[in-house]
This record gives structure tokens, sequence and C-alpha cells, in this order.
């Protein structure tokens, strides 16, 4: 940002602009006003720079990692690859169990794309692995998690800096259906309750800041208070750290530090849009970077398609970044095969955005799919679907012999064949 | 309708009040002003009747039928059991394959819900197995393919009166990436070009009146030019048919016709709101039936995706009933596992959009299970699921041993766990 504010264009600047079929001249305006992030740290090697804001394709993250109850490195691996494989533009490392270092830079070796974590997950489990309670855990030990991570490479990280005193204090007047569901938000809640004091990433933010600005730390302000159940959708909990937050993305561009804003969650359909016109006004046009939304809470086994709606409609609002949800996002740690639908699932709702927004290129894959149907060259469709090993498992299982016959959903009925044969009729007669 | 309108109401009509948690005099209201219909065929025995339209809750319907390249009377039947126990809320037979009259008793045997088919195609067939072309279809043929259909019990029919000359005419003018992608649509161009003539189902719309109002059948007046890719949405000739199906509409109700509008298809997310509301004032106030709409013409293999993110936007928008789209829509026709996964992602899309309308039990069903997510609650969790089935397989598969430790996402570390623990440490500090 200090490169873009300065008049600067970098590599990363030009990578980006080449695959957003931009000018570069744009690309680096657009990062010096802070309404495009691109989080790249000088020790990520190898990185596959990716650019997130304002009027970019919209880009989709894949969270992975351990947990307590499922750690296995090798496991881990196998859904970095199915993320790249299915199109994830970004991947955190989520783990909270096993060799959290080991396990990062196992992430940062094999992801060429930018690379985001949630330090306080680290710093909070240590001390809770030498039996002592969350509030034990020194502001010192926070900052250096996030240090460490920074000087491990990672591109961007989750800070939950806005669940503050005066947030808390919010929740604890109105009340949830379902209180607190980010588990960085819950240490900093206990921290702060049974300390009395205020958050240390919210009351030291300058030191965050030089750090970040260190290392070229991307910070994503995460939403500790964010609703996980439709019913706590924009309330006022969510609101007060989002106000909060926007306060912050204006210091951390002051201080030429890249930041974007995290967000729900989970909201009623009807609050999507609402939800990112605010965070575009509160936070000044900051990158948004929404978690889902799911749109309903019931859809437990399929709450990717609940995803899927939500991400779509905030990213046609203008929402920049989303981050996938799996279809058992409510039931346990995903799989490899899960990762793979969630990002499909993503990738649907970002396309389905960056088509509605203009984007050319988008516009461009849809025609040559409807082309290619026209055409019956089940060839190219199955090239061109979102997901080619998807399409061409189905198109074996329903239609065996593919042709000009049409599938098997119509066979010589096939609409697009009754038509040309019209269209020929017709142009031989026009020509008589 | 005709006893709506003469201030009479009937067993369907308290029927759907009770479903709808409405007063039964509402219902007849809305029954009688044609923004509700009830489809209900006088001959379809044992029908668990359904209201569709304005204010009620948003409906799904799940297509089945054979194909000449997948043609199986068991499958049929399996595929029924499937939709049903997703929850489908009405059935479209669109076999084109087999004994048509035998599949479609079988269906109407087996579905308590509200049927449809679409008659057009058996004209066309017959005429087609017997050697002839399309154009030779007669007149009569079509409307006794429909009566046929009436006396057989069917709830709703689908009839293209709206493919015109005047329609095609303006598709012809235009050009279109992806021509027609309806097969009734289809079969009536190539019958109109070649005659010369008008589509009959226009021209002889009255004759179509008569036949309904015989067997209180609602029309469900079809959009044989829907658009087929993103690129054509919203294009002259979906919305010149569009205005002649609005004036149908008219002369249905003033007949105490039931008649209902059916939609895209492939539409870009942005102009999915505009549909609905240019249905609702050109149709005033009709139900509207959209077909998904698919939002991208590139998610073959996940189209059920695509389309319940089109559904959940139409439906927020005043659409009443979704068609669902099953993952391989663009590639063959479906299996009862595709039919299973097609129904539940119209629910997910038609719950969103409850929910966002303000339902009342669509409200208290998120709520109890984001108490359960609260409780921990496993087995109430899954029993609320969209899905249980699902739901039961998922957890088995990540969390084998789900309790009080939270699942396989986060274990120990779980967010509600160490919310709870706050609480109560907070309480018992407060009493102090």
């Amino acid at each position: 940002m200090e490169a873009a504010l300065a008049g600067k264009v970098t590599d990363e600047m030009r990578l980006v602009a080449e695959k957003e079929q931009r000018a570069a001249e744009d690309i680096r305006e657009l990062v010096a006003s802070g309404r495009v992030v691109i989080p790249a740290n000088r020790n990520h090697v190898n990185l596959d720079a990716e650019g997130i804001g304002q009027s970019l394709r919209v880009k989709v993250n894949a969270n992975i990692g351990t947990s307590p109850l499922a750690c296995d490195p090798e496991t881990e691996l196998c859904k970095i690859g199915m993320a790249l494989e299915a199109g994830a533009d970004a991947m955190m490392d989520l783990s909270t169990a096993g060799d959290l270092s080991a396990l990062r830079q196992q992430l940062l070796d094999h992801c060429p794309k930018p690379v985001g974590t949630v330090p306080i997950y680290e710093a909070t489990i240590a001390v809770l692995e030498r039996g002592q309670p969350i509030p034990e855990t020194s502001a010192d030990e926070m900052f250096d998690a996030i240090e460490n991570h920074a000087r491990q490479g990672v591109d961007f990280v989750t800070v939950h800096c806005g669940v503050t005193r005066a947030a808390l204090h919010a929740l604890r007047e109105q009340g949830r259906t379902l209180g607190i569901v980010s588990r960085g938000g819950a240490f900093l809640k206990r921290w702060i309750e049974e300390r009395g004091e205020e958050n240390p990433l919210y009351a030291q933010f300058d030191r965050l800041l030089d750090l970040a600005r260190a290392y070229d730390v991307t910070l994503s302000l995460g939403d500790g208070l964010r609703p996980g159940a439709v019913a706590d959708g924009t309330d006022m909990p969510q609101i007060e750290e989002l106000v909060t937050i926007g306060e912050l993305v204006r210091r951390a561009r002051q201080a030429g530090v890249q930041a974007m804003v995290e967000g729900p969650g989970h909201l009623r359909l009807d609050q999507v849009t609402a939800n990112v016109a605010l965070e575009k006004n509160v936070c000044d046009g900051a990158p948004f970077y929404v978690l889902g939304p799911v749109v309903t809470d019931v859809a437990a086994g399929y709450d990717h398609i609940a995803g899927a709606i939500g991400g779509a409609v905030a990213a046609l609002a203008g929402a920049d970044f989303l981050c996938y949800v799996t279809p058992g996002e409510h039931l346990g740690l995903p799989t490899p095969e899960d990762v793979r639908e969630g990002v499909i699932a993503g990738r649907i709702a970002a396309h389905a955005a960056d088509l509605a927004r203009g984007n050319r290129a988008a516009a461009e894959w849809d025609r040559e799919m409807s082309q290619a149907r026209g055409a019956l060259d089940w060839e190219k469709q199955t090239a061109l679907a979102v997901s080619p090993s998807k399409a061409r498992e189905l198109l074996a299982r329903h239609t065996p012999r593919p042709g000009p016959e049409g599938c098997s959903m119509c066979g010589k009925y096939c609409a697009y064949r009754i038509g040309q044969e019209v269209s020929s009729g017709r142009d031989s007669r026009s020509e008589t």
C-alpha cells in the first residue's frame, strides 16, 4: 500500500492487473485508496498474488485446518490439493491441533494463493495446553503469535480488534438467540470479561499496524460478534463491532497497512444487501470478506447451498471475497471432498455475481458454454463447466453415448435440435 | 375459483388456510382475486391441496418423467418417492417415452400433492411416432390431449399459449445466443412457422378455458420462449410472450379459471428481481412459477446450486412457486438421487425467501434449530435439518460420537461452550 501511495506499480499490482484485464495504474489507484487489497507477505515465496476488492473478480476462500477431534497433516495436504483444483483463490489455515507451525508451513509451501490465519487460536491454545485459563494469555503472547505467523509468510491475518468492552456491553444488554459463534470472539470475550481490561488488539492497535507494515501483512478485521443465527442478524453487537472496525480501517490506511473487513455469518436473505451497503459506507469502501453468509439455520448437511445463496447476493451488492461454506459446516470439520463441494459452491456464487456486475470475462465464459450447448458439443460443455470432472462424471452416468442425438433429458425430442431443423427449414424457404 | 368468487369457502381453501396458519376467508379472497391458485382437479382423488401465490409459503415442484433414452416406470416410481420424502410440494410428469397414460396414472396414484403435465408433448409425440412431421398435429389433437390429462385428474397443465406469431417474429428479428430451449415452445414454433398459422392454444384460448373450467384444471401459462442462456435473459421475445400471457391471465380470471405464469429459465442475478416485478405487474399479481432460474450457464453438474441462488432471489422478490433444478439438468435426465438433491436445494431457496418474507413458521423453525445448536443437542439438530437423513449421515461421518464436547469442527474449543462458560462465570460474579 505504501508503494501504491507513492505512485509505484509493484510486480503484484502488475500481475493482478493482467489477471483482471485492467490497467496496472487502475490497480495501483485502487490499492492506494484502500478499496483493493493484494495480500502478499514478502516472506511468502512463489506467491501467485490476487487482488480483492472493488470492481475486481469476486474471490473465494477455502478454510482448512485440524481440530482436536480430527488431526492429520496428510488429510490437510489433501484438502489443499482439492481446494486448489476446485479453483480456490485463497486459503486459510484454521488448525487448532497438532504441530500448528508445521501445518502452517505445509500450507505456505503448497499453496501459491494468498494464505490467511487466525493467530489468536495459537496464542490461546498454548495457554490452555499448559493448563491455564484463557485470561492468562498475555497481550505479548497474542502479538508474538501474530509476528510468528507474519515472519513465516502468512499473507493475511484475522484479528478480532472490534470485540471491545463496548461491543460486549451491547451483547449483554441485548441478549441473543445464539451468543458468540466465533472462536476468536469467544476467546477474547472471556479474556476481556474476566480480566476487566480492554481487548489488546484494539487497545494496542498501533503495535499491530507496526507488525503488519513490517511484513506486508494484510489485516482482516474479524467479526468476533458476527451473528450465528439468522434471528441475530444485523443486531446491535454486530453493528457496534462494525463501527469500531470502520474506525480501524481508517487508522490502518493512514499507516499504509492494507485492511479488509470480515462480515456475517448468518443473515436473513432480505438483510444481505443492507449489510454490504452498511460495511461499504461505515468502512469507506474497504474490501468486504463475508463468511457465507448462510441465509437459513436449517440447511445443515447442505450449508454450502445456503452459503452460495447468501454469498451471491452479497457479492452482487458489492462484497468482494466469499469465505466458502461446506455442506457439513455445522456438523463437523470438512473432509477433502467437502472442501471441493464448498469451493465449487462458492465459485458459482462469485461467478453469478461477476456476471451480474458486468465482468466481461465472466460473460464470455457463459456465452461460450451456451454456444457449446446449442451445438450439442459435449466435449466443450464439460470442459467449460465450473467443475469439468464433475460434469464429465454426471454426463457419463446420465448419457453414456453423448452425441448430436442430445442428452438423456430429451433424446430425439431435444429442443435445440428441433429449433435447428426449423431454422434450416425457414432459411431454405426464404431462398425460394 | 368460481366458488371463491361466489363467496364460498371450499374444503381445499380450508385445508390451505390451516396449513398456512391463515383465516379461510383470507384464502378465499386471494383465490377470488386470482393471486393465489389451488390446483385441484376434481378427478385427483386423495389430493392434499396446496395453495400457490401471494403471501403463502413458497412451494417447490419436482419434475419427473421418462425420455427416449431413459425409460423405466420403476425408476419413475422411485423418483416420486424420493421427491415426496425430500418435501416436494408438487410434481410434474414430463414423460416423453413409454406408456404415457400409464406413467401419468402412476404419478396420480402415488402423489398426494398437485400434479402437473405438459399435454403438448403427448400430442406431438403421437404424430412423430406415426412418422409424420410436427406440423401435422391438428389443433383437435392438442385439445384432446389436454382433455385426456384433465379427465385423468391432472391438477395443472402447462400450455404455451404465448408462443404466438408475433413473439416468434420478435425472436427472428432479434436473434439469440441460444434460440428456444423449451420443448413445447420448439414444437409450436415449428408448427406455426411451417403452417403459417397462429398457435391454436392462443387462437382458441376460449376452448382451453372451457376445458379447464369443466375439470377444475389450473392453467400454467408456459414460457415457450424463455431464455436458455443468461445472455438472452429479459429479451424482446421473452417479454413479448409475457405481455400476451398477461392478457390471457385476465381472460382466464374472467372465465373463472385459475391461472399461473411460468417464468425463466436462465437469468443474470441482477435481472431476477426485475423479472418478478415485471410478471407481477404485467400479469396483475398472478402466481409466478419460475424454472430455477439458474444464474449462470456454466454450473453444469451443480445446476441445483445455480438454481437455488436464482430461486431464492426470485422468491424474495415475490415469486411463488419454484421449479427445482437438478445437478445434471443440462447433462441428462435426473436419477432418483438427483431428484432428491434438486428438491432439497429448491426447498432451501424457498425457505430462505419465506424467512425473509416474514413467514412466522419459517422463523420459528430456524429459531428452534439455533437453540438446539447452542445446546449442542445433536439429536434435535439433525431432526430439524432440511434433510434429517443427510444431516445424520454427515454427522456420523464427521463426528462419530457427538455430545456436549462439540463436533469435530472445534472439539473442546467450541465457541458455544466457551461462551457458556463465560456466561456462568459472569453470572456468578454479578451475584457477589
